[in-house]
């Protein structure tokens, strides 16, 4: 369980470091390649199967602004052939302030005792949370 | 297989009717009570463990605006003890505009074989997702 874990934790860091280096390859070398994968970036509509989510990336990798992720609060759990983890991804860049995002990262265990993603799902945090409803953020 | 896509669906589906309901007793059965649940309003930091998710509906209950959930994209998956289902909220409200929200929500079944939530991730979508990165969304 804990060797799981922290296969978890490696995998959820590799996504990150993927990302920041705008490495295609290694990014889709993390997912599993279906179509039941998911990817909402923050503000974002889901992305749904690999198709879309590969093109997402190749998309974002075409920019050619530099983002640096530290991560923090993060809390990885397995469950079965599943886990997911809840990190906050506090963003650097170029040319924008700083911001944190909220993510929730769900992997599957492959036969062979890989993990592959299968859902990220990321969204910003506004400093001062609107109490009010479900679907007001106050942005 | 399709047994549990089907009770997972239900989960998901009771979780929906509480929230509208404002039934606190109705949200807290959905539950794992535990301190590894997550929940992330839209907009706001990631709520973790039971005590915090259960304030936040008490919370959000107390006000007495009236939301409903239109939901589509409904998209429920089970992979041994977890599940997880992506889900858009169209949500109505008496005193703003419709929102979507898109929502990652992960469920574990428990030994008795009921699905109790562990994670619910919610963002509002906006319009126009901005491509230049991970951090911006456009609102």
């Amino acid at each position: 369980m804990n060797v799981d874990v922290d296969l978890v934790r490696h995998a959820n860091q590799a996504f990150y470091a993927a990302f920041e280096a705008r490495d295609l390859e290694a990014m889709s070398g993390l997912w599993e390649h279906s179509d039941r994968v998911l990817c909402t970036h923050p503000g974002w509509a889901t992305l749904r199967g690999w198709g879309q989510v590969a093109a997402s990336f190749f998309a974002l990798f075409q920019n050619d602004q530099h983002l640096q992720f530290i991560l923090t609060n993060e809390r990885a759990e397995v469950e079965g052939e599943s886990a997911w983890v809840a990190i906050d991804e506090n963003i650097l860049s170029d040319s924008q302030p700083a911001t944190t995002v909220a993510a929730l990262n769900l992997f599957v265990r492959t036969p062979a005792g890989e993990w592959r993603m299968v859902a990220h799902h990321a969204s910003t945090v506004t400093a001062d949370p609107d109490l009010s409803d479900e679907g007001d953020d106050d942005q």
